[in-house]
């Protein structure tokens, strides 16, 4: 049984691992710690927890993080992760980060990001050296480095959808790589746990809005990673979007084709591209990947369609932000890091309806 | 491995056992059948589905049903189950059915409902004869007869949230039989998966609405099962009403207590009722059992509130109104109709948020 | 032209009566206080306004409460209008407060709810010589009274919805005085503007909720005005719900009739009590009085029905709470007062879908 | 007094019509068509009407159309209003129609859309002589031409949002014609108010789907109206998204400048082009044009950025697409056609929260 810390436990994030790791047959929760409610039970600050969890929320502080524990999960704002990684690693532990804090290979490539993050503002990385051994957590592109890795940067919610949608285009070399626009909508538990104006119930209830028009800092990372894919730099346009459900992310990509490509040949790459992967799921033409097949799963639904005139391709990619977004996807990169089936504890059926 | 047919799969009773069933250790599902969308598979029906079932839907008729079967499913409308069980309890396969064609232990019983139920209009049994062997499914009041039983009358979900508020108090003899009231509220999930207006999203959204005032046949239900604790008829009165929520039903109960008791009286009689049971939570004071807490899972969580000077008892009923309203309560049931510990394949975290 | 001033502009309460007296032909907004925003312009801190009104908030205090204005609203927590009121009449200035401030005829009563109410916590009324002058906004019970008065206590949201489904019936003796239930939904606009825990839209969304079971300080205020019609205490328990909606109250209401009675004697009590309303709409059988069909008006719709068998009686009651709940049923109040049309301004067809 | 009659009065866009006429000063509504609920009173069809409007529908046939009115609303599918225009003017009627029948100004521009459209099926307009005199009723573009129009064909509500969200660019030749992307989120209450398993609550609420991804028939009447504006072919590419709210259109549109231009420059033109629109609001920076601000107006809301390194203009619009995209942008065309000043019975508040 691998013992596991969570850091941050009381936010979204924190949950949706808990609430994994709840049914994971080989890892087992030793510790909760965050920076409120500490002292409460789980269960208390969450009611539909009781009955599964007795653990108590302790104070997250150096003494506390990696006690007893062989991965510590870093449910943490940015900036938190790296303070605490290196000496982690010292002693022999794993870590996994939500944050940014570890998706980038290069101090370089965190710093457009960090000058990007508007709670950043462009501070310095605090352990850049370990940028280099740091793996990016999408299991599609680096399954190989994930396997055993020490150190994994999760992704950002709204950057699964996008490189997911993107890669396989990308990586067949189908698309041009300027003029990538990614239209996404969100669902406001997005925006974590804690309240605000704008996810207010009466705000947000009954509207949509856009926010950050073309300044999201999930598009520096997507681009990064499309680039990589492409071996040219990306142009992108991000818009993101709150829709008032509480779970799931949806983006609608669209990209050019670099040659007229009937729909078919393009499906066919993105079939293939993902024929041997268990979490995501391309859809026969006239089959929408509406958020709600998603929900509750570790599933990413995406959508292929070509407008031949315009050579214009369409993606539409969904996840729900909770699980491929968040905490699903980091267990995904858990069992790769600690040998276990990829698919472990995330055989989940979506809830629906 | 114990083989199950579903009778009913396309609608949203179906759909529920089918998802639960996916991932049950001992029953296997070996058919699906239903009227409508036959041939097709069930992934193609609904698309959440796609990689986890790749039967498709068989019609249902005099050849089908009970084929291949241990045990055969109705999630079907009131009349179907009864004109099929004699038959397959003859040929030893074991029953259970989701409407109320076997909640009722006498044809008397059945009779009432049936006068009260908009789409039977009175008409008699098919089957009066199986009544005195059918158990009506709530785990919590009928364990022992369930164990082992040929044929169970899955309850309705607002029964389900009603008696399980009800039974600790009637049971111990606490309050009056008469002046109950129970307001209720359900998620549309309960009207199923046919459109209808007051089903349709711009209808029902930011709305809420009461029906069937006061002749809803789920009081009926109710009644029968709180007046046999009690030993005396119930008066009870209950109106529904619908909210806009996908899932979830609450209903809020009151009732006059014999003679003053303070609140912790009664909440201890709630909590030593319901201290073995794996899926009833008797929340402590001040936690309030909102339909979040349960969602996607087999809780009934209850509230239990007193207003000493009114001898007034206040119980709050949450449940999943597709599991432990449905198709959760259907498993429990069958569980211990075929012997399998209860909780088998119900161990659910509920989803929050 | 009459000049108006509204204090606590920022919130729903004070935005409800800005948008509707924009529209007032004989009132004119002349300043808007608060004690946030500042210095803002109304249509920066709610951009729905752009293009309405270019007053900017003003801040609340001794010199500016009362300023260039003929009447004062109060849409202010309990506390504050008590303390300018006696000032602003002997300026020969009229007030109408929102809080409870000025609901009740006695310190006695006023004392009752105080105790009630979280926020006030038992403190006396700092001008309680004024009660006995201040007349309680519900037209349909105090329109006499109304008329012409220099200060009324505008009533709380969900008093209105009860008062008006139980006013009838009490008036004309049908029902017993105990054993009153009362089970209220309401939309969480009614919590205001103030973001908190259980106003985040991933908690609210999907869940329904009851709060302060048998608690709330409203129906102290029930209490009163009903035990006044039917000359007797009466014994009322209230149990609110949160629903996820926006906007609207639901109160289903439910009492015992004194001798059994048809449906249609009871609902033609009602007809004829309400007659000449012209803000409440007795439904007939059949019709649910669903949140949708008040939204954005002023009207109160009422359903009857009658189980006889029980002597029950059961009454929905629906209205949009930030109107007939508080700025409509204000606004009528101020015609009252200012002598002009009653439902000057209010005549709005309800917004449906 | 203009006697009006509405064809259609039983849908939303015929609802939408009687609710803004029932306070229209000039314009009286003479009767109400339809081919449903024919004999019932639109009260009992909408309670929320009760107590406005005491017509009855009668039913829509040669007979009673165009009877007893000066101008003919037709709320109704394709092909009914050009069935009867023709008689109608020659009757010395005027007709508004919702529906794609007099938006295009030729039969070819029609023949493309009718190809597209899928209850059309590329049937050829039956009173094609028409076309040249029909007007396209945005009068924003096409104001002078709407003063006394007889026959004005009423704008899709996808395409209002669009064309009001393009002009500016298009007109000032700002943008290039091609590479013209298109998001377009809608509320429910768009596609009508017949239900259907999309549009089913379960179905829809908690979920996002795109739809006739780059096949919707509005793209055709956008492209047409910019490419006027542009004098040149444009290429656009439209994906509309289902989300869960009942009413509200926005449109997040991607465009390349021709040059780089800073923000301030492209924004000023789009307040320039919009200074004298009662209808139009170009929001300031950082101001996001939510549905909530719009809701119940006759309102787009316009935010415009621009990324400069990508050329890359971003523009979301938002209406009410019951509003400003159907019954309100109706009114505005009929104030014009009938010589009252154009925003009569439209100044509304939106309503917010």
């Amino acid at each position: 049984m691998i013992n596991a810390q969570i850091v941050g436990a009381t936010g979204y994030g924190g949950l949706g691992m808990t609430e994994l790791l709840l049914r994971h047959p080989h890892i087992e929760i030793t510790s909760l710690l965050a920076t409120q409610d500490v002292g409460k039970r789980i269960g208390d600050v969450y009611p539909h927890l009781r009955g599964f969890c007795e653990l108590a929320i302790g104070e997250a502080n150096a003494d506390t993080v990696g006690r007893d524990a062989d991965i510590v999960v870093f449910a943490t704002p940015d900036g938190v992760g790296q303070s605490y990684a290196r000496g982690l690693l010292e002693r022999g532990l794993k870590v996994i980060d939500y944050s940014g804090d570890f998706r980038f290979g290069s101090p370089e490539q965190y710093d457009e990001y960090a000058r990007r993050h508007p709670s950043i503002g462009g501070r310095a990385h605090s352990s850049p050296e370990l940028l280099a051994e740091s793996v990016y957590g999408i299991p599609e592109l680096n399954r190989e480095r994930l396997q055993g890795a020490r150190l994994v940067g999760n992704p950002g919610c709204f950057a699964v959808a996008m490189v997911l949608g993107l890669a396989p285009a990308a990586a067949r070399g189908l698309i041009e790589p300027d003029g990538l626009i990614v239209d996404g909508k969100t669902g406001i538990s997005g925006a974590g746990k804690k309240p605000g104006p704008t996810y207010h119930f009466p705000a947000a209830n009954e509207s949509v809005s856009p926010y950050r028009i073309g300044t999201h800092q999930h598009d520096v990372e997507t681009g990064m990673a499309i680039g990589a894919l492409m071996e040219a730099p990306v142009e992108l346009a991000f818009v993101p979007h709150l829709v008032p459900v509480t779970r799931g992310i949806i983006c609608t990509i669209y990209a050019r084709l670099r040659e007229e490509l009937p729909a078919e040949a393009v499906r066919a790459a993105y079939e293939g591209f993902y024929a041997e992967e268990p979490f995501v799921r391309v859809l026969p033409p006239g089959v929408s990947p509406g958020l709600a097949s998603v929900r509750g799963s570790n599933f990413c639904d995406l959508s292929v369609t070509v407008l031949p005139a315009q050579r214009r391709l369409i993606v539409a990619s969904s996840i729900d932000n909770l699980l491929k977004g968040q905490a699903g996807v980091a267990l995904q990169n858990m069992n790769l890091m600690l040998g276990f089936p990829e698919t472990t504890g995330l055989e989940r059926v979506p809830m629906y309806p």
